[in-house]
């Protein structure tokens, strides 16, 4: 097992990452302040590890609560928010009850968002299943749901007490979610490590095929990674935004296909390479990074073309982007592999020839 | 006017207090990230202020919209909160666009937790228009909605970057908002000042009466007392907790009746002298101090008992207090007149007596 910390002063705290952590309860009780969890899981995840994680904590005389949902980003509203908090109301959860997120991205947003507003705020741990999740959407806590119109429009900052990243799970992953996690894999590496992006075009293939090892690096590095820049800037005013590079084309795609129509990973691997396109007809990076950046997501199953949005809808939902400013879209672009930088004033012709780029169905 | 602050690092804000402040637009420019505001009103307030405040701020440069919910208690509500939000993302709002709040506990309640939750958080002002908000729920960042289930159970800690008390607009206040209010003033005299208790036995006509002057002092006590208490215990760990003084059993009677029923100020005078009547059964006040407070709130226009809900319906509803820890629940009691604490293992029986006591129909 390794252990990293995300360094945030009172609310700081550590990522555990190692095979097999599902089962070691003791990781977890020393950040409860009462003996009573309630894990929130989906129809997907829950079959597959809740018995062994609540068994493990029976077993160290906690008291488990579990709430199945739904699985899938459509179900991030809301309503789902709400049978949360009935569950909770139910089996009278009270302020020192600690909330488990126990599964991939959706889950922990959700039930992230539930500990940040039942009752003000309760305890909180992150226990991600998918690859996306533990490189990426459990550390730092941004939380939240989807607003039909646009995607995490209504959630909140708050930090996790603890993220275990047991490694072996993803072995059960479908290989399309494994390819959507390393969408944002990549993503780390081309906003911030060029080193890390040649590591990966090393081993892409071995990621896509479960090997341990390779995995267990990937998700250290990215963890690392997302750490160091959430320390620096907890409620994204500065270095954090490099971070949704890809994000604000990858976000008008989720939600102008319907939310779960397209993975979140996929759509953030489409809106990187239009990123990168916009990057370089801005001057700041060559046709060859493009094309770079193309083929490695290629090699990792995953889409390099936007699925046929008009320029003008693309527009319409990323007029909503949270990084907007006066009006003006700001962009996450490239200024080489390894390095991003937020952009306002990027003239509207090479927006629209960036938007008008896209897959043939 | 007078300027308090609230000491919380980062966080800290001023609290102004005055006559005729809605209408000094430049008290809030200089906490404004962008000239870009949304208010937040109601149907009754609205019709009263929101021109003055608009007009003030317009005259600043200051892009101004006005979302105008309805007026009550029982609208504190997801449906509510969700009007807000779509108004917010229709207009284009950002996460530098600020959201005042302007009118009394409902809508600074619904108003901060919009801010605390659209985008993950955004820029927020109180300017309460009631005594009870004045004087209490605009200070100290609670925010949140009401439950079916249970009062204020969905919610966030958020802090204002300003709080602006116009003592002018009190004048104006229906005389059961203005004692619903100074149940709240009350309360803070018990739990933290014997000496306001006396000033306000000598002042409570002057006070219904709308002397400026008394008004202006109960407002400052009050604001002195809740911003020293906010600062030594942001998030309700501790000492914030006696501020619920009364409260326990007030959000029963509130939720039991159906919210806006009773006004949060009758309710919770109804519950102070339960509180008051359970610490004289637990041994720690005398008869004598009971029926002080009771004369002090009967003078003040407000009900002392509660309306005949039966111990069951009142344990059944307190049994989600938020203060309950391991199935326990946890009253605020009196020590004395201008001291609480509190209290776990309140015997059965005695909260029973106290339970049974009720307005004669």
């Amino acid at each position: 097992m390794q252990t990293l910390r995300v360094e945030l002063g009172e609310r700081a705290y550590p990522i555990h990452i190692g095979e097999h952590l599902l089962s070691d309860a003791g990781l977890v009780t020393p950040h409860l302040d009462l003996p009573k969890i309630a894990i929130v899981t989906n129809t997907t995840v829950g079959p597959l590890y809740l018995e062994r994680l609540s068994q493990a904590l029976l077993a160290q005389g906690v008291e488990v609560i579990s709430i199945v949902l739904d699985d899938g980003e459509r179900y991030k509203d809301w309503a789902t928010l709400n049978r949360i908090y009935d569950a909770l109301l139910e089996s009278r959860c009270e302020r020192k009850t600690t909330i488990i997120a126990l599964g991939g991205g959706v889950i922990g947003d959700l039930a992230g968002f539930a500990a940040a507003t039942y009752m003000r705020g309760i305890p909180f741990i992150q226990v991600p299943t998918t690859l996306l999740a533990q490189v990426d959407s459990s550390i730092g806590g941004k939380t939240g749901i989807n607003h039909p119109q646009g995607k995490n429009m209504i959630g909140a900052f708050y930090q996790p007490r603890l993220v275990l990243a047991d490694t072996a799970v993803l072995a059960t992953l479908p290989p399309r979610e494994l390819s959507a996690g390393l969408a944002e894999v990549i993503k780390h590496g081309l906003v911030r490590d060029e080193g890390f992006v040649a590591w990966l075009e090393r081993n892409v293939e071995q990621l896509l095929a479960c090997d341990p090892q390779a995995l267990a690096h990937a998700v250290r590095c990215c963890c690392e990674i997302k750490a160091a820049v959430v320390a620096e800037d907890e409620r994204e005013t500065g270095v954090r935004a490099l971070l949704n590079f890809g994000h604000t084309f990858g976000h008008a795609i989720e939600s102008g296909l319907g939310y779960g129509n397209w993975l979140h990973g996929e759509a953030v691997a489409a809106g990187m390479v239009m990123a990168a396109d916009l990057s370089r007809r801005m001057g700041y990076i060559e046709q060859a990074d493009v094309d770079r950046i193309l083929v490695l997501l290629k090699r990792a199953g995953l889409p390099v073309a936007q699925p046929g949005l008009t320029p003008e809808r693309l527009l319409e939902l990323m007029a909503l982007d949270k990084k907007t400013e006066g009006g003006q879209l700001r962009f996450v672009l490239l200024d080489r592999i390894g390095s991003a930088s937020v952009r306002g004033k990027v003239p509207a012709a090479l927006l629209q020839e960036t938007m008008a780029v896209h897959a043939v169905d």
